[in-house]
């Protein structure tokens, strides 16, 4: 029998983590380990970890740094294993988690990430229809100069249709953004295979299709590289408003933009100095304990 | 905030189980919380739920009347909610819990199923390189009449190939197996989308794809009707083990055999009385208590 370790699985609009508390300093999980845990029938299943760690005790120099402003590290790594910067939905998760076992009490504090710190904000209770909101640092247009007058500097093609136009941002992870035309079905779409992205960015790049809906008011679905389609993406969310911002003249998003996501409803917001904000509701569903293999 | 309950969840070759005790005749789950379970991103995810109860205290007469061969009912929903016989790995995991719970303490006893009394065997520790054995109960080829001289009675439409020769097969549910030709890479068969098989069964049919590997030794893919490509099905391991045994030349199948699935090894015998029993390894993974919504 393997190890023991305590689990919490949690999730914001249908993105779901397995969040390990090592709140002492446990030892780390190996990246066979982190897969497994991720691993949907033969281990718990996510998205991907998240360790909460002190901030203080993080195993890198750059992190340990930051603890005079935050508390807590987000040691987060991806459903393969691999170590990732951060991700938009999980930072709301961990915030959640942070509150229910009153690791954080006050409403706004920041948490440690490998990109460095990213501000909280809880809204209401965010166990009874509250939100949390979490910076997502800065963004900007992978190449402006590409852009044509349309504000577009890609096409996307999907299985079955005219290629769409695009544009690519980068908000942490590279994201390229299509509109749909009138008359294509979002929730037709057939995205079982990666939507193909010309010019082809050299690390590929993370897709979403948006049709506006209304007011400052976009649907969308994402296709995450390596992934495959999602339920919901917060940089995703962000790109797709960021981008219809774009189009409509508006180089930093006016007020705030609502983002359906298979998932559920996620919140954008410009804030000042070229950064986004994210807000949406957080569940957390499951607490036990986990035996690794 | 929703009611707590309390969870195990396991899986035997990949096929996998949220097990909700309720030893004490707890309430009963409804199918959107059953759903809710088996959601892999806004629950905790499975193939299906299994509520272990005293046969005693089944809502369901003819259940309650194997109370005096059979301590505990599995109580077996499908992933969607609904209300389903059995499951052969689902009663494999059960097993592995009532022996890790000690509410089963001997190495062969039954099991109350909607499909009636199921035998169960176990081979040293289940938690240690042990085997967990089910009877599956009768089996029969589905219209012994059509099949041809070969012994196919159908064929299976794959993307991107000649139509496959098959038989079906009913092993508590409709199976219909095809044998690949041996320019045919199973691994690389694309099963995204459903076979076809003509003709098509009333109540559609899980389709097996089978390449024999040797003596008794067969590897199989399998795609389960409303649900997709799974990682393991138990009938369908027996399906495609009889089918290749029916192939040779003998109705009944001789000796053990050994089917490889995406998830793991399982091990099929025929028994007495053209009923089949199916062995495999087990695991339980998590343990803890769930939010319902």
């Amino acid at each position: 029998m393997g190890e023991v370790v305590r689990f919490t699985k949690g999730h914001g609009t249908e993105n779901d983590f397995v969040v390990v508390p090592a709140l002492d300093g446990e030892r780390d999980l190996s990246a066979d380990e982190v897969a497994w845990l991720c691993d949907r029938r033969a281990g718990l299943g996510g998205d991907g970890v998240i360790r909460v760690v002190p901030t203080e005790l993080a195993a890198d120099d750059a992190v340990r740094r930051l603890a005079p402003q935050a508390r807590w590290f987000m040691d987060y790594r991806n459903a393969d294993g691999s170590l990732a910067e951060m991700c938009g939905n999980g930072t709301r998760v961990l915030a959640a988690y942070l509150r229910r076992e009153g690791l954080q009490t006050g409403d706004e504090y920041d948490i440690a990430t490998r990109a460095g710190l990213r501000h909280i904000r809880v809204e209401g209770d965010p166990f009874d229809a509250g939100l949390v909101a979490t910076n997502l640092g800065p963004w900007r247009l992978t190449d402006p100069e590409a852009a044509d007058l349309k504000g577009f500097d890609a096409l996307v093609h999907v299985s079955g249709h005219d290629p769409f136009s695009a544009v690519s941002l980068e908000v942490g992870n590279p994201h390229t953004v299509a509109a749909l035309p009138e008359d294509v079905d979002l929730g037709a779409l057939n995205l079982l295979r990666a939507p193909v992205v010309k010019p082809t960015p050299a690390a590929g790049s993370n897709v979403e299709l948006v049709r506006p809906l209304g007011v400052r008011h976009v649907a969308m679905r994402v296709h995450e590289r390596g992934v495959g389609e999602t339920r919901s993406c917060g940089t995703g969310a962000a790109a797709a408003a960021l981008a219809v911002s774009f189009w409509s003249g508006d180089a930093e998003p006016a007020g705030d933009w609502t983002v359906d996501v298979p998932g559920g409803r996620l919140r954008v917001r410009g804030l000042p100095g070229h950064e986004v904000e994210l807000a949406g509701p957080v569940a957390l569903v499951a607490d036990g304990t986990v035996t690794l293999p």
